[in-house]
């Protein structure tokens, strides 16, 4: 198995629901990994070091930068947030599809250095709902959800810049959605290796089979 | 809404079950309607005029050609076989998805006329199941499955031409993969219609919102 597997880059402003579509899509399918970033910024109550993020202080994730490691990496909202190279190349070596989800200057970042990938982004049904989703988290202060806000209303014009659009006016179907893209990413022809090919089915014809 | 619909021509070597995966899709998905081609050719015991295939007479079929209704035709094992224009174009202007399944000639005919349909190609997981599928359907001569494997043989290798591959192991599984191609073939951003996401969600940024 020589096929190299697929980069899936899933972005958003923060509060569309990015990262549970990610985590969604990898529940749904076999041969889906969902990379983690690391960050220095501190843990919400809910999340866990290795699971959610790999939560690093600022010196190890500066570390991490001086020696090459980060694909990306990132300020965001006062944070860093980088995507380690060994633990994104490492899988799609194996054949396996990676699936990460990063803020939008990662993203457009990782699409001029792999253009290869498949760049997606997640869209609220409304302004309305992306307040009320950050509101509703209850884990960021009242300054903080007016960046958040305040960067969606500048990063959204963007949104021409990735592949496919998905809008979350409902998890079950921007689940199906993002499912689809992977799915049918995997099958596009220009992706499909000829060796595989010739050995399952055109052998057989010249065999005169 | 003015959205126009999209066109998805799938094609595979005769036996393939191009057909059935076509009609599952519509099932499946809203919005999709699947276009019948005409054909010269005498319907098998089970198949329905208008359902299977608009079934006419050589004369009904060329008077068409000279009025200039179909979009693609041409002669597969010495009938003839079209797509109608009307037929297409009146769903796709209302918004309505079409999914045709026409032979590798038509397929090629209408990429050139259509640059903007999304091309589709089927295998069979190997030759010998094309052989046993063709052999099964106990509707063809002998004669008759002899030509079609060797149109098989032929026009195989110009899959790259197509945009994406399903391996027909099983129905299910390629079921899916062509859905998934509707699903995320419709949430392309190069798709997605500006003025859509201004009413929906840009204005209200510019609001303030």
């Amino acid at each position: 198995m020589e096929k190299k597997g697929l980069l899936f880059v899933v972005s958003a402003p923060s509060g569309a629901g990015k990262t549970s579509l990610c985590r969604g899509v990898v529940e749904e399918l076999p041969n889906v990994h969902y990379s983690v970033s690391y960050t220095t910024r501190p843990p919400r109550p809910d999340e866990v070091d290795g699971k959610d993020y790999c939560f690093v202080d600022e010196a190890t994730f500066r570390e991490r930068i001086d020696k090459n490691d980060f694909l990306e990496w990132a300020e965001v909202h006062g944070n860093l947030y980088g995507t380690s190279r060994e633990a994104l190349m490492s899988r799609t070596e194996k054949g396996v599809d990676v699936i990460l989800d990063v803020d939008s200057q990662g993203a457009m970042t990782l699409k001029k250095k792999c253009a290869d990938g498949v760049y997606v982004y997640i869209l609220p049904p409304s302004f309305e709902a992306l307040r009320q989703r950050l509101t509703d988290r209850r884990s960021d202060s009242e300054a903080e959800i007016a960046r958040r806000l305040q960067k969606a209303r500048e990063e959204i014009w963007n949104y021409r810049q990735y592949y496919y659009l998905i809008v979350n006016e409902n998890y079950k179907d921007a689940l199906r959605d993002l499912t689809a893209i992977v799915l049918a990413e995997r099958i596009k022809a220009k992706r499909v290796n000829l060796s595989w090919l010739e050995e399952t089915f055109i052998k057989q014809l010249n065999k005169g089979a």
